[in-house]
């Protein structure tokens, strides 16, 4: 399967790289495929991985991570043109640029917006919830924690939960897309736990049942 | 201490009781205090606790545990008079009656709200993430479902924080009240997974540290 990258910063870079390394064809997206930190980045993630630019990334996709700063997204999503029914994990969260709040509320929510601009796209909100550090390595000794996903698309959900539960997560699908509702405000609990309350980046939540 | 129910259903019952039968003095407040299913609940609480008027079990208050249905809450609230201080434990959401979103989002939570209208309480927000059956008893195995609180004031919370502690949760500091835009989504994130998207009421979160 080719996963392609559409912002590979932190979240985008560290999902790439371990999917790449898990066996995946993997697609890094930029404006510039070309400069040195891409070129790094796919040296780290071997030999299953390049970079591209996003048009023809997004060509190459059977799943696209949507992994872009929050401005950027709506004109990267709308640049890559029609998606013909491919999945779309977003990843993104709307935030205001000082970390105060999110642009988009219970009233809606980014993933919603984003799958407003993604003409063909069956969107799937996920990895979303915690840091790229906990995406790069999941494990809290024996523990493993949740990694909630939402969307309208069965089969894309059904797409998408294998690549969650490889990172070694345990997925959890949360319902339908709006549910981004909440868990764009979980993300927001995440960030602010992390850097301004004192629990620092190293920081997950496991599901307990019983 | 003597803990004062504002609100004795599911949550406050629940809470209550188990405080009561923890050592501490419970009053539950209801409109109708001489009810059968008050006399109910006192007796399962135990010696410690009691039923009295709203505004009487206020007035017997150091801290206040709020508990109500949101669409009572601002008359409830309202009709308690001030408060004198006291630390008021805010466990509503502010939940659409069809529970299909949350009637304050994020631009205001329902905790600032009660905020403006329990005139000289110190509102922390806390027991509004799981529901009365993780309350009543949060141990799963040998693991501890975590509890957040945020507020304010930072006695209130250091008053607030043992009574979490005591139930069985690892408390954890969330910041000040605004935070509470956080942790009603999470709330809701819980309702939704329990009742509409197949994990049961039998789930909570821990916190994962490394």
């Amino acid at each position: 399967m080719t996963i392609s990258i559409i912002g590979s910063g932190n979240v985008g870079g560290t999902l790439g790289t371990r999917w790449a390394q898990g066996g995946h064809q993997v697609v890094f997206g930029s404006r510039n495929p070309d400069a040195d930190d891409m070129k790094q980045l796919v040296a780290k993630a071997g030999s299953t991985a390049r970079a591209a630019s996003l048009q023809d990334t997004a060509k190459a996709a059977d799943v696209l991570l949507l992994a872009t700063p929050w401005p950027a997204t709506q004109a990267v999503v709308e640049g890559l043109g029609d998606l013909g029914g491919k999945p779309l994990i977003d990843a993104t969260n709307p935030l205001k640029a000082d970390l105060s709040g999110l642009t988009h509320g219970t009233t809606t929510s980014g993933a919603e917006q984003v799958a407003s601009w993604a003409r063909g796209a069956r969107v799937v909100k996920a990895f979303n919830t915690v840091g790229f550090n906990i995406m790069a390595n999941p494990a809290f000794g024996a523990e493993r924690p949740v990694m909630f996903y939402c969307g309208d698309d069965a089969a894309a959900k059904q797409t998408v939960r294998p690549l969650v539960e490889q990172l070694g997560f345990e997925a959890i699908d949360a319902g339908p897309l709006a549910q981004a509702r909440l868990l764009e405000p979980f993300c927001l609990l995440w960030i602010t736990l992390a850097l301004q309350y004192g629990q620092g980046r190293e920081i997950a939540f496991k599901f307990l049942r019983r």
